[in-house]
């Protein structure tokens, strides 16, 4: 085997190879394999394909690149590096430092590295997305293209072109197997999103071994059924292939692209390379020993990086980068003074501010016994809100008509194939997909928001717990929240997925309990654009609270306010959420009619509450009051944090039942009764 | 329009439609119109098609009838009930009765009725798995598919053919835009399962309107892809070209069938059909009315069933079943004689029992300070296990190297395409499917057990918890628990997870804390035959306790059990599970040693505790005792039950970090410091 460099782009393609070699040896952990196979695509794409200057990493209509095989994380790091990325402060502003140094790359997954085991986002600039859970990656990618297509139709103009960037994803056997990546290829196909082109590394390894174990299927074919362009390299190595196949994406123009790349895990590494054996363990450095050898490279040297290839990255990417961002600057500068409102709307999206005036729509609701399902309130907030907010986009998994999470303000307009401007998406049935997809629109700078039902939060955890770790403000809106959901019976009543959810670090779960309280949790929630939100709402009908009669719902800014109190120590503290707030302003009725002191306490968001001032919070819930009684609808696992060990509770304990939903609500006991029985009333 | 029926097949078929219909109706609520598009189809598998013996429901060699869109639960209950299916009490004996009444169609959608929303299993005789959440079906299909071939392989003789049956899904859009279904035919299609047929309603109508919404792809292309037969059927309405689908179903031997037919939903309602005003509201009385004109039925009468239709069943069905289970029961007969010991497995297969002497090898470990990872230990024993229940298969989402769920043991071999013995399953990286696949393993009779990493318990909560709902024992076996993961860092890290899976209800967690602990949660998770068990692994080493010193890990089968104990009230009680019990167990020795009075209680498993006696959980956690601190390398959410408002917890409160674990541990402060301290040594 004779693999030793004989030009820059060979050098360049086995520094890559070399410097994610060094880094996993020298953490003992890592994969090294993947970035050794895929250095010469992700050399091309960013050395000779991508629109992205090294030195503006959140230039906004920069070329993407996802890897959603992120246990090859060393890929991009090497890459980056090589390239020249700069660094960037909290605010996005770009430093004179590299954003991946080579101190960062000796100290692969090692705590404080910004290079971590797998890909983290915002950690370094460059990382466009966190990656790994598999099938992750490459739904953002549908998103960010989705994102651009739908900038590019709102803002671009005849004369002034800001947006036509492409988005590329390497993403690997393992990604093609999860069933999201399915689902967003689908999603992808249907809307002829031409801007997207995934890069398959068909290396026919896998954990347990050879594919063959497991999948056989004609990946090339399947995607044709998904209605994408299948092009295909036989082997990477052959960079000119590579831009053949690159062109074919490039030309084609109705469909997206998936280029299916033969390549060989460990390539170069003589008796590891073509085996699961260089999948997921450092190769020795006695391997490593050799494959540097075979790429011409002095064996014991870590950390090499050859003359020439850093100035062969500037030269080719850092100038065109340079010149491509320079001549969008202009155009934007252009744009700015000819489309000032619209440019301001942009501003906003690359500042990820909401505009001016966003919330003054936000509805007040009267009074009302009758009341309304919380999933209605919402739809009419949101409503309020997105017609304020005009980057504000999303949908649901084939449910809106029960989600009421339509836009149906004049001009919101639907999101089809080659009709990218309007807002409201169809995901179809496909949650998983559209968190992932939703999540790639918040990365893009668009306020995004994703709607189900609430049980099939199962299907989309995955998804959600990354907008989560990504810090992305994505909205989730779920509801048929608990048995409350009726006749559809125990499959759809999410009886434990309040826990769960809530269980979920930096996701806030918001369970209003009137409208009021819809309104105000939007508006708490819309403000913290460093963590996503869920909204859990009702099917069935809540009253709308008196607020002269009970505190304003603006308490549920704090997570969990007094909603209605008594004169000095309360004999007991009734607290519930969403649906059973009601029933505890109720009950709290009678026993006070029956000489009892009761406090009633809204507890709409208890990961907010849980952030407030221990003060606050024993104002709220003395702790020499420790009769509580919470009642919810769900299990009570999140609740033993405020009622304690003496503490009641009025919910479930297990799986519903199929039947109209009062029926259900009584089969179960859950009724005044009960609160009050519990209350020691 | 003319649609009357003239003949029994039509009158069948429309009747079918008609109870569905008006079963809606009268509910007020479910879904009409798949019912009456799939009628025909229905209709054609139970009375020409199926091998099943509406007398004998339990029938082990039965083809199976898998309702994905449960949805349409309407149409299983009508067709149940025209075909005679008698009910069965719980020990699965055949009652005289039917198994699904007109008086249960009559209440569908009500408390108490077995006619719940969607499809429950083990509710009434002939459903076969609970549907409703979309894509489970199928994947539960594969997994029955799966066992006809493994049952064949292992049971069959040349003498005596027992297992020869079939699976039919019925699927909808919804079922194949999930991914999981995509999953799990790239399974199904790489294990040439040719004795699994899916038939696809291809109605071009979801909830938010035309299918052109969102779902556009070549559905037949791409199962071909994925290694399909692919058939199509232009109009259900015509039985014969059904038949003759079902036909090349039959003849092709090398993989499995997906017969795509185009229906129109809501047939024969003339003002609704073909809209999704069919889909997921009843009709009103009017339209029932006047689509029942059109099939020629008294418009105004409810739940007619035409004279005829009954015994059109009984003549076809009932007496082909009725000859096929005499046949085969005769066979079954001789096959025990010749056969008794493979009979005996069977038998214990047929009556969910574990086989005499299935626990006679679970190792004991000795006491070693290095210990052991408890995922190697869990290797140990499940290979001790297995090799005593013959009938236990199950395998790995390719992670089998990393979570040692291989078996091992001679003669354990690969379940591969056209290699149908063995125990070994590769899922592919594929978890949901997986699950999917593994609860219908258990559905068919078999133990199946399902492995991945902890943290992609989020790709399959949905399969995890019907498993729950179903009472199927599945065993999850979850490797790489928590921060002590390392290096892969937050994305691969579960903090959360502990909580989230315990909040399940029904599924047993278990997080053992040493290596006798595993052996004693398998032990008491294999006993549990109506509850799924989760078996949460670690990585990273932990110390094999002295049982001597310490009380012994029997007490596992209780959950939670005093591992320590000091003279008297303890003034502190520390608690915790899986890698963290050993910082109890230090710590309290520290603390000992400093004068304080310290109790240890070790908590595999809190589901279980939580069902022990109130005395046995008091003496365990006395209410006098409330400065307890709980120690885990998770979430504190489901540890406040235990520790009250005073208790302290020493673990994570939000997501990890990518590093050597110990020093993860460190960075997060779980070490025995943090523990001494919060119990205020």
């Amino acid at each position: 085997m004779s693999v030793a460099s004989t030009d820059l782009a060979t050098l360049a393609v086995d520094t890559i190879r070399s410097l994610s070699m060094d880094a996993v040896q020298t953490a003992n952990s890592g994969h090294p394999g993947t970035p050794m196979a895929l250095a010469p695509i992700a050399y091309q794409l960013f050395n000779h394909t991508m629109q992205y200057d090294p030195a503006q990493p959140h230039w906004p209509n920069r070329d993407r690149f996802v890897l959603s095989c992120g246990h090859a994380s060393m890929l991009l790091y090497s890459t980056l590096h090589l390239a020249g990325v700069k660094a960037t402060d909290k605010d996005g502003n770009v430093l004179d430092e590299l954003s991946i140094k080579l101190e960062d790359i000796k100290n692969f997954r090692q705590i404080g590295s910004v290079c971590a085991g797998h890909p983290e986002y915002a950690e370094a600039a460059g990382i466009e997305t966190t990656t790994g859970p598999l099938g992750a990656g490459v739904s953002n990618s549908v998103g960010m293209a989705i994102s651009e297509k739908w900038l590019a139709e709102n803002y671009n103009t005849d004369d002034h072109k800001l947006f036509d960037y492409n988005v590329f994803a390497l993403c690997s056997d393992g990604d093609l197997m999860e069933g999201v990546a399915c689902e967003a290829a689908s999603v992808a196909g249907h809307l002829k999103l031409d801007n997207l082109c995934w890069l398959y590394d068909d290396n026919s390894i896998t954990i347990e071994g050879d594919t063959s174990l497991s999948f056989s299927e004609d990946v090339g074919k399947r995607f044709e059924g998904l209605g994408w362009n299948v092009v295909h390299v036989a082997d990477v190595n052959e960079l000119s292939n590579l831009a053949d196949a690159i062109e074919k994406f490039r030309s084609c123009t109705d469909k997206p692209t998936i280029i299916i790349c033969k390549t060989i895990i460990g390539w170069g590494a003589p008796n590891k390379q073509n085996t699961h054996g260089a999948h997921g363990a450092p190769l020795g450095w006695d391997e490593v020993e050799l494959a540097k050898k075979a790429y011409g490279f002095p064996p014991e040297e870590k950390f090499y990086i050859p003359d020439g290839v850093v100035e062969h990255f500037a030269n080719n990417l850092g100038q065109r980068g340079a010149a491509d961002y320079q001549q969008w600057n202009e155009t934007w500068t252009a744009y700015k003074s000819a489309n000032p409102e619209k440019a301001a709307e942009l501003q906003a999206i690359f500042d990820g501010k909401l505009p001016e005036g966003w919330d003054k729509d936000i509805p007040e609701f009267e009074a009302s016994e009758k009341g309304d399902a919380t999933r209605n309130s919402s739809g009419k907030v949101l409503n309020a809100i997105a017609k304020n907010v005009p980057f504000m986009i999303g949908g649901s998994a084939d449910l809106a008509p029960s989600n009421k999470s339509d836009l149906t303000f004049e001009g919101a307009g639907d999101f089809l194939p080659n009709q990218y401007g309007g807002r409201n998406l169809h995901f179809g049935i496909r949650e998983h997909a559209m968190a992932g997809i939703v999540n790639g629109i918040c990365l893009s700078g668009l306020r995004g928001y994703a709607a189900t039902f609430f049980v099939f939060t199962d299907y989309m955890r995955g998804a959600m717990r990354l907008s989560s770790i990504m810090h992305q403000p994505i909205l989730y809106i779920l509801t048929h929240d608990s048995i409350g959901v009726g006749e559809d019976g125990p499959t759809h009543q999410p009886v434990e997925h309040l826990s769960a959810c809530r269980a979920i670090p930096g996701l806030n779960v918001f369970r209003p309990g009137d409208s009021n309280e819809v309104a105000e949790c939007y508006r708490a929630a819309m403000q913290i654009t460093d963590h996503p939100a869920a909204m859990v709402l009702s099917r069935q009908n809540m009253a709308t609270l008196c607020r002269t009669k009970y505190a304003p719902a603006s308490g549920c800014a704090k997570g969990g306010y007094v909603l209605a109190d008594c004169e000095g120590t309360p004999d007991v503290i009734l607290m519930g959420s969403g649906s059973e707030l009601g029933l505890c302003v109720t009950a709290a009725e009678k026993l006070t009619a029956a000489g009892k002191k009761v406090r009633v306490v809204s507890m709409p968001c208890m990961d907010l509450f849980a952030q407030q001032s221990q003060a606050y919070q024993d104002q709220v819930l003395p702790p020499e009051v420790t009769n509580r009684v919470a009642v919810e609808a769900g299990l009570r696992m999140s609740w033993d944090r405020w009622i304690g060990l003496q503490g009641k509770f009025v919910g479930m304990s297990g799986y519903g039942a199929s039947g109209p939903y009062s029926k259900v609500y009584e089969h179960f006991g859950i009724n005044e009764d009960a609160v009050i029985a519990a209350a020691g009333g």
